[in-house]
């Protein structure tokens, strides 16, 4: 049997060479960070960082999505829609996305995060080159005119308390990285806009 | 303004193109896996892990390793030591691995896990090639004797509850697809087992 004590000391040696996030990024060839989307339900966001992710893993960048669709059902399937439980249902979000940003990854994340205070929380988990927030801005008026799920009509009948821009506020960046227009804009044009930026930010080409 | 409702229809065909898991690790070159250390603490488990990571990474696969150092300062922080948040600690980090295992990582996920039941609802968020338990077979003699942070004999002087091993159950695991003697074997022989399993399951070479 090994002396534990001479292990380690061994150990000492291998942890000054563990893979670290620099070692993770160069065996990628890019370099790792979260783009945030942020904007009502309906804005956009889901299809907007849809097309994003396809377009960099068609350029080679490993990329991962986090949405309701992975979140909800899974890690945060213990909470619900108040306002205490949105909030650390977005912790959690931030906690793994910087995990994943750790590990290497382009991170999109798509929620409503509809509180400024949260984001706030979400950025300081990241260094300032790494969060790039996209704040995709559609109208309330817009947003309900499409409600492609039927959400902002329930909400209207009072079948869906706390639903975000009906009974619960939405708080808009006040400064952004990017700024959609996705009234205005189609999703494939604002997808562009966020590649133009990450390219003066050298995340990708 | 373009029209929503066939931007919509527009979506369908990019939804059916959306990146996924295979293509992800297409990109990458490996089969994502969990490979799952328990044992008492002390027992070795992140030392290996540890090991075999950097045994990985100079193999260009590309992993993570999560366990208490990037989990419970972030993520878990919320969570103390009690039957209950050590149950939700250990959920938590199955989803985050299923996550990351998703996105085409080769996940390490380096904790006590003491429990049956929470290692088997891990196990359950995985395909049956997914997940790889590796039970870092320790004696609690041995691994008291080492005690590197002296939290055994706080334990026992009871300035530590619910330490496993002392006063908290380690339930051992009944066919962990890898059982390693780390009491017997050095840490380096232990991480070849590890490589000797994965490259009969073709996650690795």
């Amino acid at each position: 049997m090994m002396d534990f004590a001479l292990r380690c000391a061994t150990n000492i040696h291998w942890q000054a060479l563990d893979v670290h996030r620099e070692a993770r990024a160069l065996i990628k060839n890019q370099i790792p960070c979260c783009i945030w989307f942020t904007g009502l339900s309906a804005s956009g966001k889901s299809t907007i960082a849809n097309l994003l992710e396809k377009r960099l893993h068609a350029e080679g960048r490993h990329t991962y999505l986090l949405d309701g669709d992975n979140i909800r059902q899974g890690l945060n399937r213990d909470l619900g829609f108040t306002e205490a439980d949105r909030v650390e249902n977005i912790r959690r979000i931030a906690e793994v996305a910087r995990l994943m940003v750790d590990a290497g990854l382009i991170v999109l994340v798509s929620f409503i995060s509809p509180y400024r205070s949260e984001r706030r929380m979400a950025r300081g988990l990241f260094t300032d080159a790494e969060f790039i927030e996209v704040f995709v801005d559609t109208s309330l008026d817009e947003c309900e005119r499409r409600d492609p799920k039927g959400l902002y009509a329930k909400a209207r009948r009072g079948e869906l308390k706390n639903f975000t821009g009906i009974d619960s506020i939405y708080e808009p960046p006040e400064k952004a990285e990017v700024h959609l227009e996705s009234g205005v804009e189609s999703p494939e044009v604002c997808m562009e806009r966020i590649i133009e930026k990450l390219s003066s930010l050298q995340v990708s080409v």
